[in-house]
């Protein structure tokens, strides 16, 4: 069952709490002979690294990935790699209000029906520092898929949509919200400082474009390139919606206004629209593959909520401290990490049945 | 990698192509002692059966579900469970168009370039014909979960939605859309007539509602039970997005607006809003569990649309013969059994860990 | 969890009874373009066929395999390929004794503790009958693996061994044995003769070596070559020992007499010996693979065994009717078809991970 | 394909080389509520430790082991459990003579054609070291098991078996060779000296009972309890042969010799030999499961041995300072932690299906 693993023949698991001593991930099956060194995943982690601007989570975490195993004389052996980041700043506040009563929106009460009780500090296992683990598997999978230019920004915050006329790849690391269009970067910063300030929080989507995957990967029926995607999405933490390509819009169409014609082209064909995000059948084309992913506003906000206790009586909660006021933002480097984590295991079960 | 079968504990594996001698589900896991006879999957085979309607391919294959394996008088042995349907209208039309072009917005291309080669009778493997596999080992997976009570319907066709205030669900039934809306109905069957008529195609969003699902079901981190719903979801032909709950609205909703508040209940807490969709952390909570599921139009349609052949020349395709004008209505029994699969899938798989 | 499944990429799943209509596998994961028809399989499923000698079960079953799926114009299309049997000769016998009281050493008594009932016609799920669907499905594992040569034939009957220096390929094909030493073959067909009169039964060994093997299949370190023969060859009906290379006899040694010294060679070291059965750390070293197992007797004899009832009640059980005195010896074409699953499948993870 | 995984709901990664900075395990699906420390793991660790007596390698090691994650106040949360230990006595020898050329009977020459390289350290991947995660993995496992009790022992060392009919358990803590037979252990202390002494090495038997078993655990057909034993056993380094019972003594046997009748007992039948080692048609029957592992002589010797190096040239290599003189010593905590491992995950697995 494997719960807490993802893939097929690359494969990653991983572990660890919010307010534990480390967390970590587990790459196995990773091709041999690729170099690899920490300085190579480091980037990643920075990027999704909280505490690096007024509109993230205040918690202070270096995130120094270290490579335990797997790797010798900097290449990849062909086994194991284990990946540690340590937990620094464990704040050791007082978690009484959320042993006693659950955060409404959180995984609290949920856990505790399932697991009969749970580590209350800070999330435990359900918190998005666990996203850390993955974004250096990212790092890993990455390698195994050098034809892949994988980019993601965010393309809306608080049902504020930026303009594709003004996608500026450039702009994305330019402001600290991984927005390719300068002027919506501008109106976020205000829109983001507004809730951050009034304790409210704000959902956003967040676009993932995979270029240079070569048309062939994906594995029918189950183990589909867009099944696999989805799945991948909506397991990251305050994702409530993945589309692939056009996706609800699609839905409103017809079938002449969601074609994608394909014409003669140099090595491959050339297709004259993309409405299918690069995937057919469950198997990707060779155009650009495009997933969009919904992020929820995060529970934490300082508006009281009305909840129950764990001996089920009537209580109010609120967010004391550090959280942040856009998940979103900080779900890019992940949702990034997760298109590489999907393609890499897809290109090698391709290879292993194609050969190719 | 099991490219075929589908979930962790109680798990199916499908095969079969839209022009074989016949396609069947392989159901795994399912526990011992079930009362099951092909009388109990029939229902849910009629309701996914083609040309019942004129707003569905008119292509006629009866369905018939055999029990080939695990039934013992009369119940379920505990040990592999082989469903076989016979196909039956496999006509001989001439498929030379089909072998020598790819169809654009098809697999045709996406299989060519993966396997070498196709089947290109009527899709293949590819074929929205394999779903009646699915629909035929959900009709198992709903006896694993007798306490669940799953309705889907079809929301919205071609862009135009249902009226939520207008929801019946004795209309489902009641029409060949699936659809809760009477008024709806009625649009709709001038829409789709029109469609089908013109040769065109239209898209639908599906809907799917799990009540009774206790808290508790969901195996964090990687086969969370949004996660899964998403993979079954996005596995399923001409699907290109998936919504939990709320879904992409929540991206553009506060932490306020998207509160999921709790009180005291009978028994359990009492949710006074879902925006969730049932699922915190990966996990039920037990409220209703909602999914929402993007269909996109076919790209069978009559307007010829340009291509290129099989050598790489430039032609133009258009969809002679049977199809369905629009897709996402047969998806409802489809989505269905995908929600009863994952459901039963999760309940076992808590039991495993949590005994419950 | 996949308990009827087998194999990572290369994968096959069984299902049928003793007494259904039908038994079957379907084989997942196959590569696409390799030729294959029903008399690809047939000569292996011959080769298991019951009721060919006086030395086997009387039971009559032609054994004819379907392909169902995942074969067009001749070639595997890279889908599920589902091969069917039917079964013919479940003879209308009164099962009653069997259904009352447990036959000891059969899997009777197990299957009610974990099942709370069972399908007792002819053993159900737990008659070596389904490793027809075995045999059937290593059938189509062969072609993946071209390169390799299976030979098996048992060593010893009842703890009379062949003479290895008497060991004759050709004639194994030559008598009802599978033996390839001429002068065991005549001993054995007096005590196999002896206990099929006496209504006793014998264990015997079965040996198979793969030639041709590369060096570099095997998935360290739980998937290691030899680990998984042992779950392959460990699974099938009545085994109960199994050996790599020297196995037990090793344990007896000393590490100078069991070294296997290298030298240089044409391509690919020599190995000076093979105590190792081709395979070190879990990886084939290029020598020939070397598996032994052990057949236990059937415990289907005439002589009256004390058991006890459904009811718990103290009573005598005797096997009336057909029964193999000798399971061991159609035992050989299971394990060929066992060592080319598990070859099949390792060569395609090798490929997977290494490219190779 | 889990490379590295081991398990189907109790599920293990294990990951580390012998000379790397660490080795560890996460062991995942773990239920949550048992209480567990660092001290409940320790007792098999220091029981599988080198350098304890003169008779294992003289490598010193604590194998102090540390839980990073998945308990909380005392208690396992359900989510992924953590291991690891330290590496401390990496001797910075020189490997010159192991990086050139192949040790025979070793992996080198297996991991080099696989991977291309190899960490040739101690045996990277391949060493004997990577067990100690086993074992801490498999302490985590007797939890889950409270009802069995695992007890291993050294049966026969160099082909100098013990005799069953001194078999005392008090015995097995007393000596340095997990021997049950006082007389025994007294014969190879000179036996395992002289080897020592002279740089030779000897294989071992290690024999593993499992009591308190209820009948009913096992997933047929291929997550058969003895399956998945063998599959554990076989994948232990240095392992070369499995038996289940009576193993390939049953082979030798008939029929009636091979009986294991039953009668009425208490609560559960009795039955009146054991013969097949507690299993029947792969699932447990209540009566202790015995599993029998052969361990081969190590490779690693004194004299010198032909081999190759990387370049293909003639040469000669024996081994260096620290070894153990007979690895089937240690191999006992090894073999009863796997035991655990597969008892473990067969009682969920079970549970799942069964609700049991």
């Amino acid at each position: 069952m494997s719960l807490n693993s993802f893939g097929h023949v690359f494969r990653f698991t991983t572990w660890g709490e919010s307010h534990g001593p480390a967390l970590g991930a587990v790459v196995d099956g990773c091709p041999p002979g690729l170099a690899l060194s920490e300085a190579d995943l480091q980037p990643f982690l920075d990027a999704r690294r909280p505490g690096q601007s007024r509109f993230t989570t205040q918690r202070q975490e270096p995130d120094q990935v270290r490579i335990l195993s797997g790797v010798f004389e900097g290449k990849t052996t062909g086994t194991p790699i284990s990946l540690m980041i340590e937990n620094v700043d464990q704040r050791s506040k007082d978690y009484g209000d959320v042993a006693k009563a659950y955060r409404p929106g959180h995984a609290d009460y949920a856990y505790d029906a399932k697991y009969g009780f749970r580590d209350y500090r800070g999330g435990g296992r359900s918190s998005a520092r666990e996203t850390a683990a993955r974004v250096a598997a990212g790092g890993v999978a990455r390698l195994v898929i050098p034809e892949v230019t994988i980019i993601g920004y965010v393309s809306a915050i608080g049902g504020d949509a930026i303009d594709m006329a003004k996608f500026d790849a450039a702009q994305i690391a330019a402001n600290p919200f991984f927005c390719p269009d300068a002027q919506a970067a501008v109106r976020w910063e205000k829109l983001v400082d507004d809730a951050r300030k009034s304790g409210s929080s704000l959902g956003a989507v967040v676009e993932c474009v995979a270029t240079g995957v070569p048309a062939g990967w994906g594995a029918p029926l189950y183990a589909k390139l867009d099944a696999e995607l989805a799945h991948a999405m909506m397991g990251i933490n305050a994702v409530k919606g993945i589309e692939i390509g056009d996706g609800f819009a699609a839905a409103a169409n017809t079938g002449e206004g969601n074609a994608d014609p394909m014409r003669p082209g140099a090595g491959a064909p050339q297709f004259t629209a993309n409405h299918a995000g690069g995937i057919a059948g469950g198997i990707s084309t060779g155009q650009p593959v495009v997933v969009r992913v919904a992020f929820k506003p995060t529970s934490s906000i300082l508006t009281p909520m009305p909840t129950i206790t764990r001996g089920g009586e009537a209580t109010e909660l609120f967010t004391k401290g550090r959280h942040d006021p856009c998940v979103g933002i900080r779900g890019v480097p992940v949702v990034e990490a997760m298109m590489a984590l999907v393609l890499a295991d897809q290109k090698m079960l391709h290879r292993a049945q194609c050969g190719g």
